[in-house]
């Protein structure tokens, strides 16, 4: 057997535990997996002293976490801070540098600055792996890598933020409004008590900019990414969307358009009864399309102790094994600029909910400025009467662009009848 | 760029004529992918002059598919004859020991002779990789081996035959019986002219048998393998199971309880609404449950030209990456011989479904069977009345061992009143 693979571990949160407890639990396996020993000997973290339920005793412990790879000996870096700027992107960095592969659970990191450390990581020859940064239980980052590499990808999406999805699968389930299920989430752990990155798309847009990289070979560009979120749901929308036969998922996108690459994170109809639209709780799931594999799809928690920790000590195995394959799949420097497509000039069908005044004439105005904008009403549901007062009209339009739709609900918003911004959400036949 | 991957491909049907394409095909990422050129050296078939609809001019032809592996540089042979005897067998042999690496779709000699193939390749430090012979497009070899290689497994468990999967949700969704379906099956080639193999549960046993030998590192045992197919379920069984709210699957489960392991393959009654009963038409699904993540499901079409390929040449770029891992994810040596449970006294609730004489008495005499095998009924339905005539009663039995609910079925098959063997089916509360 060969020498024992070295790394040192940075960052004690949960994940960090996770990983810990699991080399040691899973010793044996591993070992045999392996084909060799996988040894901790640092760690660094905040505070020496914290109990955290695990004896550290016997490793190195280290102040400076950015400085772990200057212990003599290590090999590989575990990377569980977090945070795409600081101590976690100092660590990375200057790991790579110093020729110790890496192993990191930060999709911010990796979606902000994968391209100048994945370029540093061939340079230097080391690898820079990432399969807990994305839908943590499921190995979906080495089925893009590898399962799937025969492939000329057309197209991947998925429930990428377990958070939102289990917030809009509660909605569905209880009647209760987004404000309500979010505050019970936080009570039981299933949000942070800062729900911002989950809730408005970010941390799913973090995953998806990864996804969409690995898939058509293009830089990771986060910044190329729209992202809307799930705040703006409201009860009333999942009821109607229930009525038509579908649910609301929170969606990342990413599909292959001509030359060009179409990426997004927003709220989508979907139908109730497709896979993903069977998707409930805080589950994850992604589905790829390839020429040769139209649907695979993969289904798992995507987050969690456990989850993550998985996906990192499979990373480390890899390594330990002997892997090297470039982080994005491809060498760096045959990865294309994207050509990105924005949605808003895509066309597809949506659902538009309005606050309006239940009165005669609100309609025809209504129409009048969709018919303007060249959009063809396909159904529409007005749900109870209450004359004079404001009642929900609900609209599904025929395929058009996003942005005349987007336009044409700004011209609403500004009619007297309306009482608030109309809620505009695409449907997706997936 | 390193020196290209030279492979010979034995056997040109369905399969092997999609791998070739897919190589000429996706040449450009495929070859950015596994860093090297892919370049098909040499070809054998059993017959030269067939129109395939591809030009293979270009390639060396080699009439005995044997000795492909003679031809000179060859790194790989792609054996997709198929057969657990006769040409493949030697082939996979001889290219092993002439240090080729081997990639096949072969199931049935993977799950008969993996150990002995394992062993040579070892010994000529070479892989053996077999992606393409369990869940064609799903990466479900490579998630055990590599994705998921944290974990200790408890459970793993699937539906890994399509025609099967096909013909019973045809049952469910028009009530047909299952000799109507299978004949529909054959028309439009969702199954064999000799259909033995899938429906009498053989191929999701060879699959089944392999993944057995990854989640818990024993030896691959086929003839340890309990087999049950699916021509005794009739439409009447579909329809009761419905009713109880379950659907009929054939599954294939290995589970690890206490040291050692049950593997069996056979139909089982899960919930319609669970995952693995959302399950339909051909695709197959794989949940794995390990000591980290409890549920992942791979879904996706398990064969097919695409699928297949798509798996054969992952396997192919994951060698010529430089990839080298044993073919059962760890060492021959380590492999345990499994200590084999059987399923028979592993305790579960079952399905029984007779057919007697709608007349008094029946009912007694069938449950002081029952009493004196110690088992305890949960439900009955008899649906209809027809005094005198032949009707079906069902029952659902209280968890007891697979035994006594077969010897019990035996002593009531002989009852007067009984028209012919009981159907007994195991519940699976997955």
């Amino acid at each position: 057997m060969s020498e024992p693979f070295k790394i040192g571990i940075a960052g004690l949160g949960t994940v960090g535990i996770g990983v810990v407890k699991t080399l040691i639990q899973n010793k044996k396996i591993i070992t045999q997996r392996a084909g060799r020993e996988i040894e901790i000997v640092a760690i660094s973290a905040r505070n020496k002293d914290q109990d955290r339920g695990i004896n550290i005793d016997a490793y190195q412990w280290v102040d400076d976490a950015a400085k772990i790879s200057d212990i003599e000996g290590v090999d590989a870096v575990v990377e569980m801070i977090g945070g795409e700027e600081g101590v976690a992107a100092q660590l990375v960095r200057s790991s790579l540098q110093n020729k110790c592969h890496v192993v990191t659970a930060n999709k911010a990191l990796v979606a902000h600055y994968g391209l100048e450390l994945a370029t540093i990581a061939e340079e230097n020859n080391v690898c820079l792996m990432y399969e807990a940064a994305v839908a943590g239980g499921i190995p979906i980052i080495k089925a893009m890598r590898e399962g799937l590499a025969a492939n000329e990808f057309s197209v991947i999406y998925g429930i990428l933020n377990g958070t939102c999805n289990y917030i809009l699968t509660k909605m569905q389930k209880t009647g209760k409004d987004f404000a309500e299920i979010l505050k019970e989430a936080q009570e039981i752990g299933y949000a942070e008590s800062d729900p911002a990155l989950d809730i408005e798309g970010i941390d799913a847009a973090h995953k998806l900019c990864i996804l969409t990289s690995l898939a058509f070979g293009v830089k990771p560009d986060f910044d190329a990414l729209e992202v809307t979120g799930i705040s703006h749901i409201n009860a009333i929308d999942i009821k109607f969307a229930d009525e038509f036969g579908y649910c609301i998922k929170l969606l990342g996108i990413a599909r292959c358009i001509k030359n060009g690459v179409m990426q997004v994170v927003e709220p989508c109809l979907v139908p109730k009864y497709s896979q993903i639209g069977k998707i409930d709780e805080a589950y994850n799931a992604v589905n790829v399309q390839g020429d040769l594999v139209q649907t695979p799809l993969f289904i798992g928690k995507g987050a969690g102790e456990g989850p993550t920790a998985s996906s990192i000590v499979a990373d480390i195995i890899d390594i330990a094994r002997g892997k090297n394959i470039p982080a994005f799949g491809i060498p760096v420097k045959q990865l294309k600029n994207g050509q990105w497509i924005s949605p808003g000039s895509v066309s597809a069908r949506y659902y538009m909910r309005m606050m309006v005044t239940d009165k005669p004439g609100v309609i025809a105005a209504v129409s009048a400025i969709l018919r303007d904008k060249d959009i063809s009403i396909e159904g529409m549901v007005q749900s109870g009467r209450s004359p004079g007062q404001s009642v929900p009209v609900v609209l599904t339009l025929h395929e058009t662009q996003a942005f005349k739709v987007q336009e044409a609900a700004k011209e609403i918003a500004m009619l007297d009848c309306c009482f608030e911004n109309p809620c505009v959400i695409r449907i997706e036949e997936l």
